[in-house]
């Protein structure tokens, strides 16, 4: 223990490998293999944020040669908008979005459509060399061998569901004894648990959109707010404060959900439950991820997706849509969502490994040693004795918490989530990520030195469902990142404006294709502005950020054929992006066998030896008997050996194959 | 031998199932797998074309009842259509186009849909049933142990190799013998001939795109002459010739290719000079399948992707296309390209199937033996007998190839890839590759009894390459259904029409949508049509079957935005179809368990066996030295275990470990 205190669970070694072999010895293989994991993660994010690092730099450097943010800040161009809600908004100028549209660039340039294709084949890299650590590891800890016992053990029924079982067969007497052995629990028992579960579940999800929605129209009413407060300042101030405002709250409901949805999905899991140890852990697993995921994401996907793309939703000057009859549906700002959707990322990501992670992790155990601390010092002798022995084993009980490694492993999966889902906008995600895990992995290490329980060893030849959560989430993010690309960056509309309308194949001129004309005299009684003339001249056009028809055109205000083209577009690329990337992970999965060649070729070498020891000891054995001479023996050894010789070398046969079968 | 030819090579037991246990033990596991594979696949085809014809029946049942071919075909609905080509080509009722808009129906409805989709699960489930039917044959076999001797005389070096490897260290005698050892084939070695495969590769799949460019131009330029010519009844079957001829030609240039193409993958692999014989056979495998399948489904796609859809390879009428100044770009005859896929498809299949498979298989054989027995009876006795027996190792050599069962797998994969590639456009394919297998099962079972020499028992644990080719064709064959549904099918554009633009949520109106106006004074100089009045009243606009701008409109003749629309709404469905069915396959892949349940048990109990054996052995062992009490035995005994023990257990466990890894 010492040892490791000292190689590994301390921060000064940070830059050094973990020293899993000693991990493994001291705390069980199930653990080894975990930090292992951790290890590999970590360090395949030291190039994905290196690579992240460079496409943001990139963005920097090219900030100030990009055309629409130049043209936006232009103030030769002096763009009128039109006001952004009814009433009470005002005009303005499209050179006030200058800050954004430039802030917009460094996420949203064509360096991170590389980007996003270089995390998802980093994904498939990630998987593969995991498959390939995995099998190291489990030839050079002996471990593959291990699962008769434990698994016989894990396939053992829980005592709960035996206890279950014997409820149902108390309820029927009359069929008696003979059945009581097979009893089983059906689908039919199970119905109610499973009903329970299911609406659980659609209930807890709910509840998760309700709380993003009513973020929502916090953000709205605030909006509206402070856009009809007087001061300018506050004003000028309005867009931030309520994004950062809104994006804390978010953080705030994600962090306490997080605890409540861990409680329902164990409750749900005793409840609905499952036969043996391995199941329950299994299920139980997959509730808290589909739970904690929807929770994490869902305001990041309602910012990418739907904020402002739901055309009919968001509609136009003059006939904007509105929710419960006062508040506006709200848009993107100028520039685009992308930069929402990273602020949002940034907050949630850097807020949940903050708090959740580290200072959770690190606080928590610290305060209960006070408690223990201080309860131990005051009160009687006897009777602080009987509580502490109680509290010790609460307090102890609630440091090593059932489901090991559980948590660890969400947090990190979640993360990966965050690296991966939604790359295409963020690319600092990946070095967040490598600089949380370097502390990360460390506080895990002198978690489970100092300050907890020792756990008990517990085998494992691989880390189970979390592989296959791992990849759901590694192909979720490819179509993920090809959304966010296409529907939340311009970099469509600036290609397809490049490419087909552009008059010399420039982006010049794009910032005013984008922008649609409204004539402000078609704006119905009440829904004019009540400013109409803040700059000192009267408006006759303004523009707003959508693809519709003029207002000279045959059909105003109809949704034009650019609209369509561009979607079309976007929708092309997201088909020609998915199977690209799935092709080209495909490649790698074949590129880079499963098991690394010495290790196969070392398992072919012992394969060989094996059976020739086992020739060789067949024949030693013949010889002493032989030598010995004595019929009976002879007669004794001959017997035995006829018996199960057969069955034994048909036995083998298919043993040693089955060994063979993967390589 | 005897017993294999009643029970298995007749025709007359084609409803029972094949006895693959008597032909794995005459012939070997490899080909003992090939037929369970075959009967598996033929086995699965018996659903699949089931569902085909209810769905074939669906669209003939609900022919009369489908509105667009009404409106097509209703006298009244008067619509002049534009001529297909300049100056000789003349208006035409778009009435006429009746017969092909019904039979189109046929192919073409809503049951499609719901059709490929299944297809698509139907491919997910033959894998998945084939993994669990491999496993069990692998275990009722004892197959499962053989690779150690196989595989390491696989991986032996074959002597074409070696001899590279010889020449390549003679000459550079000046390093000599220290070097001779360890030489290989290096990279740079093998670049020549790496170079020579791509070129050659590309190179046959130009040969193929140039024969079906050749074969377009074929059918233009009929086409045009046929419409020069003034007998009405000639010009009336136009249409049917053209195609049928055309389609004819394609299968006689992919039946003479295919051979070629054998010959080129094979001349090319040897160039290759692959290491070792299962590298060779792979890569021969994957060279010929890339193109044989690029041979057989070139016109396929070019018919179902190409044809008529490249927007501005097609013009409009008055600014038609060229393709060498006087041959126009053809387009989809009225109705929908899906009808011509579908001659194309059933000609190219059945006409395989009948003449390659079944005339081929069994009238070469039949034809060698007329000659072997013709020669044998003509000439003097004693040359008669030289020549006969070289002539019967030639003949012998020419029956039983090199690559053994390969020309079988290869003929049914490709039947896979028309059963599963383009089934949404012709239901039909899983009945017909039925009726061709239960004839092909018989066929090859015939030809391996009693045509071939009996081939060397070859063992194999699995089919191969194989798998992972039927995998990719399953995959490809996703986003090909979607392809095709979307884009081939006028599925979509009804839809659209359905939902978007019809007054009355019907189909009424639908076929005067997607046909644009144009107007006959717009016609340049030379290109209007000669025969100006074929129906006695001057035209003075006619119809086109296209979505752009009509006459009247700001930007005549320009792509309309309902042509944008409805392009999204088909790359829509696509990435939803392929989405949903990737999602229902890895549903299917999660719940079929790879391994039947009852064979998972077996192999676990056999486990617990072998290890009681063991203990029961070396105790007996003990036993039987404790009772002989020779201590000079017993000092072996102990010296030989003592060396061993250990490594043995280390070993034994690393085995079992083995084994059990997969389960």
């Amino acid at each position: 223990q010492q040892l490791l205190y000292e190689e590994w669970a301390n921060y000064s070694v940070f830059y050094k490998y973990q020293p899993i072999g000693l991990v493994r010895k001291y705390f069980g293989e199930k653990i080894g293999l975990y930090f292992a994991w951790l290890g590999l993660y970590t360090q395949m994010l030291i190039p994905a944020s290196l690579v992240g690092v460079i496409v943001f730099l990139y963005g920097c450097a090219t900030v100030d040669d990009n055309i629409p943010s130049m043209e936006i800040c232009d103030p030769k161009n002096n763009i009128t908008m039109c006001p952004l809600c009814d009433r009470v908004c005002s005009y303005w100028k499209l050179s006030t979005a200058c800050g954004t549209a430039r802030a917009s660039h460094l996420f949203d340039n064509p360096a991170t459509v590389f980007f996003s294709i270089f995390m998802a084949l980093w994904a498939a890299m990630f998987m593969e060399h995991w498959k390939r650590r995995q099998m190291r590891l489990n030839y050079e800890w002996d471990l593959t061998g291990f699962e008769d016992e434990e698994e016989a053990l894990k396939d053992h029924p829980r005592a709960e569901y035996e206890f279950r079982v014997m409820q149902k067969s108390l309820k029927k007497p009359t069929e008696g004894k003979i059945t009581h052995a097979m009893e089983k629990l059906t689908c039919r028992d199970r119905l109610p648990a499973y009903m329970t579960n299911i609406v659980m579940m659609l209930l807890m999800i709910g509840v998760t959109f309700a709380i993003v929605f009513g973020v929502i129209l916090y953000r709205i009413s605030t909006k509206a707010a402070l856009y009809m407060s007087s001061s300018p300042t506050t004003r000028s101030h309005v867009q931030l404060t309520v994004k950062t405002t809104a994006a804390i709250i978010n953080l705030v409901v994600i962090l306490i959900l997080d605890e409540v949805y861990g409680a329902v999905a164990r409750w749900l899991t005793v409840l609905e439950a499952p036969k043996t140890e391995k199941n329950f852990e299994e299920r139980l697993i997959f509730k808290t991820f589909i739970l904690k995921f929807v929770n994490a994401f869902t305001p990041i996907i309602y910012i990418a997706f739907f904020r402002g793309r739901l055309l009919l939703l968001v509609g136009r000057p003059g006939r904007y849509l509105y929710v419960f009859e006062s508040y506006r549906m709200e848009e993107c700002s100028d520039g685009s969502c992308l930069m929402e959707l990273c602020i949002q990322l940034s907050i949630t990501m850097l807020g949940k490994q903050l708090i959740q992670n580290n200072l959770f992790e690190i606080g928590i155990p610290k305060l209960k040693k006070l408690i223990r601390y201080i309860q131990s010092e005051q009160g009687a002798f006897q009777e602080e004795e009987r509580q502490k022995k109680l509290r010790r084993y609460e307090t102890d009980h609630f440091l090593e918490p059932f489901g090991g490694l559980t948590p660890e492993y969400m947090e990190m999966i979640i993360q990966f989530g965050f690296v991966t889902l939604f790359v295409a906008s963020f690319p600092l995600a990946p070095l967040f990520a490598l600089l949380n895990n370097i502390i990360e992995i460390r506080l895990d290490a002198k978690k489970f030195v100092t300050e907890l329980r020792r756990p008990v060893a517990a085998r494992a030849k691989d880390i189970g469902i979390w592989y296959d959560i791992l990849r759901g989430v590694a192909k979720v993010a490819v179509i993920i990142n090809a959304f966010v690309i296409s529907f939340t960056s311009d970099f469509i509309p600036r290609m397809v404006y490049q490419y087909m309308y552009s008059p010399d194949g420039s982006l010049h001129g794009f910032v005013n294709h984008t922008l649609s004309y409204f004539n402000v005299s078609h704006f119905e009684l009440g829904k004019e502005t009540m400013d109409p003339m803040p700059y000192g001249y009267p408006i006759e056009v303004c523009r707003y950020k959508d693809y519709r028809e003029p207002p000279w055109s045959l059909t105003p205000y109809e949704i034009s054929k650019e609209f369509w083209a561009v979607l079309a577009v976007r929708l092309a690329f997201v088909i020609v992006f998915q199977n690209v990337v799935m092709l080209m992970n495909d490649i790698v999965d074949w590129l880079i066998p499963d098991i690394p060649k010495d290790i196969s070729q070392q398992i072919h070498k012992e394969k060989i030896l094996l059976v020739e020891l086992f020739m060789r000891q067949e024949q030693g054995m013949i010889n002493i008997l032989e030598k010995g001479g004595s019929s009976s023996i002879k007669e004794t050894y001959r017997r035995s050996n006829n018996n199960n010789n057969s069955t034994t070398a048909h036995l083998f046969s298919k043993e040693q194959s089955n060994g063979t079968k993967q390589f």
